[in-house]
């Protein structure tokens, strides 16, 4: 067995310093999401660590009444946060990297949850966009220029709105005068307070054909749109998610996007669907380091010294927060290298890139979860009041395993197929919109 | 909540390719050990290659038999492996990178754990005298430079002899004329059959000061030194681990390297620790990588679906070894970032390499040896053979937890103490010589 | 390796009944908390069953609310609930067996988890004060048996005050007429909305002795008594858990019953400790059985195949579920068994009752929390919503490893310190008092 | 939240006897398999602990040589321990209850898990030969009872063989003259080396209808029968397990036990199934047993206060140790309870006997692992010798999820099936036969 001894030691009075030699190494090390690795990536970190503060002072009254801080978005956008993903040629911050806007998204989850996880619907938007204005057709460039201007602005605010209410399908029919009409009702849109826009997913039947998938953007004061307001979610209750009724909403043809068809197994959508969600890993690694740092500072506070359970408790946190890091860095690292890889095969690049997503997304999950867990236990009953921080860390932290893509259990399918050769239908867009209203 | 559509959709012709602007990021990944990020890291990957075949084979069997592989040994020297570590104008490969010392370790390790760790020995032996020869005092840079030229030319094998066997310590006596003698008894000494010279640890008591911590360097062929067959380990069988007794062995004075005394509580010894052992993680990332392959070529293989079961922990084995990889990796580069920065505090190095080292170790040795065990109960009773390779896998991937430093224990220890702010003498070599005998 | 062939097999027409011997076999098996072993037990339950429907639809609005079930209480008192420990000889229901308790808890917690532990207490109050109405001194033994007719007659709800608000320590000083004034503040006092008396943990100093614990039992109406309204807990939100302060409180010297001193170490009082605490298990195992319950009913009425994780999960979610039910069951019946036994040396009987009781508690708070948790990973996104009944179970579940005896750090301390024979006050009141404030 | 007062104090000279009433209770508790609960029980531990300390003294030494114990089997045979469940009216010792036989296998598992399972091999047929007897036809009755007595005269060793070698299928067909032939190989045939006949799980085709299964008893001497040796285990070394090969074996129609057809799906057949393996959970409890008494006694033999994480480790020991137990425990009383109730539906029967064991399979089989690997995490590397104590454990306790029924995959897909009401064919006797050679 292998045994080492120390090769440190050495003699009083040897120079440290010398003309050293060494090999070339990586030159950005990978690091474990500490800081961002590029110029417009610290210039956002600058400008969120003025915002940080009050962040964290609004934190718990917010998650108690379940407000949205719709000021610190409006400060976000006078302040160009809101367009930190937008290209710098149209106005915005220009990270385009997606280990930088992970690096944002944790910093201000250290903060408060929430608001990374509404910042993020943003940062997602404008990386999404990025790539629609320089790869889709010319009027689809027109419309994500207009966008993203707006978003750079701070004039527009971009959600998502993807997941169906209860069993009704959302879909767009034509009106007849080529545009179309929206109807349907979606759920758990974040950041709804304070949208301008909806990006929503919707479906339009065709006879004959497959199920065609859409995406019409749809404007808040658009006729027949309602913002409903009602949930109240167990954690993540500060992110404004709300839901939307459409009925029979008139969108512009220029204002739809093209998804593809339900069916159309296309591993190439995985690329756009890792790109769009893996900086929220940020968010749980966020979740699970401030409630390391809580326990530590309440324990480093104590006059006894540590029992043996805490000392145990704190070194497998301090283990499992590191690798949850490192897991998440490695998996942005890796998408941001494949990002511009065009030249490669579309549905290789998809694959690629989602599955070391689903590695880390699998354990992110797990381990943030067991971090926060063990920190309420190092630091005892006084984490079970309602509004002590780490009660709410408790619950934020387990929004992770319901974002898209995908669930624990269609993550394990994807993986598993993956791995075993195993035929699927890896869209989940498309997947969801074969399953029974009831499974989805 | 955040839920997201897809933005990889694109309208049949867009153009692919295009003149993509897009922002700097970490040239080289980090990636999940995959491959080495320096030219001679990538020299030496070529050459083991070549070998690999016949270190698989050769696995089973010697693993039942217990056989060191010492022909493959002796083509390594042949070929220069021996030297891997050594600086290029001293004759070696000059693979001075731990990454890719620990990518190399995982190649041969997926094909037999025991080669690798007994080739580990000579690889960090290869760094840490590197460092003497290029720190060291004059005499001890004058022995570092001649072993390492034997090493290059495949002509020494150097092994280290830290642990005392049973409660017997190793101590160093002066001759009387300026030289020492060597006496106490070594076990768990790997690569021990080959070796030409041992580096072993030893204390020497001085009247009214406190003990001296020694390495004295002795050549095989030293008067009173015996090598004692007869350790039989539960894995790792074929690494030619053994005992070494030492009686009145002769040792000149420019073979000793200093070590420090006990209990003079330094950090600055972590680097060489850290340094010296961080690059086995890559062997038990290769003993789970090759169970994980192991599984998924039996089930590939078998006519019926995979049961649920076989399914669910698939997935979790993927998640799992991607994970430990993206651990094992953050910390070597982490490591081989710190390595020449001697304008840090050397105690602050020192821990800045060791925490993230013990962060990996702990959660490489839970999540290797929870993927191998998963394997196992994927492919079935099959593996419950003395001789399947995974059993043979499970066998090795357990030797993990006790490979210094630290123990699962004294990980525990070290990190809660980091993080806490709590006294402790880091230094496991000045640890162990405190303990009681049948505490170390 | 054994395997089997099946024996069951039977030629058609083979009498299946026939005159049979078999041996003796327990008559009562432990099962796993199924049913009650006793009269008065299934008394308890048939009574019970039919507020279940009441209590399982106030659930959801009152843990909303933070609201205590004041109205179910309160016929629980006309039914005789409240004195379902009390002797029947006193006109109790004469539920003894913790076992049988446990079950009855179990049951109330599957409907809502609150309204148990509130239950809890009174039962709990019930056994201890029959036994000092058994084996106390003529005067406890009066107010003892006064207290309990009152519980049997639902005009006693007796709560008890154990843990100190802050730093402050409550205080018993004599009042300079043979009777007490006591002083402090306690906090997560349950079942107090409804409480008619308290039992109150103090210390009175003692000049150059050690200090002495008390428990004196204060009217709610006691001059000086005000009871504190809001701590809102993460879970347990409808338990009526409040604080108290008492501001020189009169209380006559025979309401006072002694509880040794700080210090003294001695095992015999941990069988109190078990006693009065053990059977809430089977609140946590009816947490978990609700969980699964809902999990199996929402998975079994989706249409499409359930996919493999869920299935795999499932399972898992069964076996920890048996497991953890038979742990409790396991502690209760040996609890049950070593009651009696008054032959036995004290010291040893305390720690033979708390030994299994903490084995069962570390497990049935791990395994518990393991089944909700995955429950809501298997029903999906929609238990996130804050009144979701998983989610509410999420959080009621973690209550578990704060009840006393012992908290997880205090638990490991008492269990190693036991199996490892290390000296340890394992008086946890006693531990306590000898704790800096900042640490208890 | 509830926390409690002590009720054990007393004030110094209070009675500690006195006429207690107490209510009913568990006569027999089913405690933690710590002792049998029938005097037949009893006596075969009495028997047994005879023979403890030379079976323990040859655990490592077979072990390492894989050698069977056949001293030991024919001293047990001589002191009827080979006849420790045939019915006392045979001859033998009469133990019946499932609970007792584990606790004889825990017993011998504490000094030697191989002996243990070659020991349940005899003692399964016992149990189900008695069923036989009570329950067969005639024909059955009379073989039946002829090979208990000789089993209780210490004559007969009946060894089980179910499992096809490879993917050769075992085959029966007549003979021509009324009879049978036999051809086709077993594999994992434990006790085989002193077996003096086998019961082989065989097919016998059927023109134009279901394939049928059988179980032909055959005897040792019979021409055609070979004994392979060859294989060598992972762990359960000293088990005899082997192979059989046979050429045309002639057995009497007299000699073949009916098993029903394939895919005749019946649960009634769990019955069976979990009556003849139940008590093998008693040797996996008995492994972490073992496991836990050497780590303990090492710890405390060290003069260092153990550190934090052996405190930990320990408490966790020790209570997943108890928790198994009663786990176990459980599913062995609720056999034994269901065992005698033929009045039942004979399908309901069998399901209520198979799930609860498979619940507490699948958590013995992880919590048993689990707390021998923290035993070699706390004791260190003197555990990773091979002859050492605790590596033999940690080799043994793998063998559990292999045994049947069922493995983790096929006891997922029974406890979700069960759980979630899907159709499925829980005769593992049957499923085996319909799987493709390479999934068995």
């Amino acid at each position: 067995m292998q045994e080492h001894d120390s090769a440190s030691s050495r003699p009083v009075g040897t120079a440290l310093m010398g003309t050293e030699r060494h090999p070339p190494r990586p030159t950005a090390p990978p690091g474990d999401l500490t800081t961002a690795v590029t110029d417009p990536g610290r210039e956002l970190l600058t400008v969120l660590a003025r915002h940080l503060p009050r962040i964290r002072a609004a934190a718990g009254p917010n998650d108690r009444d379940g407000t949205f801080p719709a000021e610190t978005f409006h400060d976000f956008g006078r302040q160009g946060v809101l367009g930190a993903t937008v290209p710098a040629e149209l106005g915005g911050m220009g990270v385009s990297g997606l280990h930088d806007v992970a690096v944002a998204l944790l910093r201000v989850a250290e903060a408060d949850a929430s608001t990374a996880l509404a910042l993020h619907a943003q940062f997602s938007r404008g990386i999404t966009l990025t790539y629609e204005w320089r790869h889709g057709p010319p009027p689809t460039r027109e419309l994500a220029e207009r966008l993203l201007r707006a978003m750079a602005r701070g004039e527009a605010v971009i959600c998502g709105a993807v997941k169906d209410h209860g069993r009704e399908v959302t879909r767009l029919r034509p009106d007849g005068s080529g545009g179309w009409l929206l109807s349907g009702r979606k759920t758990l849109v974040t950041m709804a307070p304070i949208a301008t826009h909806f990006v929503v997913s919707a479906q339009a039947p065709v006879d004959g054909g497959p199920t065609l998938l859409y995406a019409p953007i749809v404007a808040r004061d658009t006729p027949g749109l309602s913002v409903i307001h009602g949930w109240s979610g167990l954690g993540m209750r500060a992110s404004g998610t709300l839901d939307l009724a459409f009925d029979n909403c008139p969108v512009p043809a220029g204002d739809v996007l093209e998804r593809g068809s339900v069916g159309a197994v296309s591993d190439a959508s995985l690329a756009g669907q890792a790109i769009s969600s893996v900086a929220m890993l940020g968010i749980y690694a966020g979740v699970a380091q401030a409630a390391r740092d809580l326990a530590v500072d309440t324990i480093t506070r104590r006059s006894a010294s540590p029992p043996s359970a805490a000392r145990t408790l704190i070194a497998e946190i301090e283990a499992r927060l590191y690798t949850l890091r490192a897991a998440a860095s490695g998996a942005l690292v890796a998408i941001d290298e494949l990002s511009p890889r065009y030249d490669m095969d579309p549905d290789e690049r998809g694959v690629r890139m989602m599955t070391p997503f689903q590695c880390a997304k699998l354990m992110v999950n797990e381990l943030a979860a067991a971090v926060v867990d063990d920190c309420l236990t190092v630091v005892g009953g006084a984490t079970y009041a309602a509004e002590h921080p780490l009660a709410r860390l408790s619950r934020d932290v387990r929004a992770g395993r319901f974002m898209q893509p995908y669930t624990y259990a269609d993550g394990v399918d994807y993986l598993s197929a993956q791995v075993l050769g195993l035929e699927r239908d890896n869209n989940y867009v498309s997947i969801r919109a074969t399953r029974p209203p009831d499974s989805r």
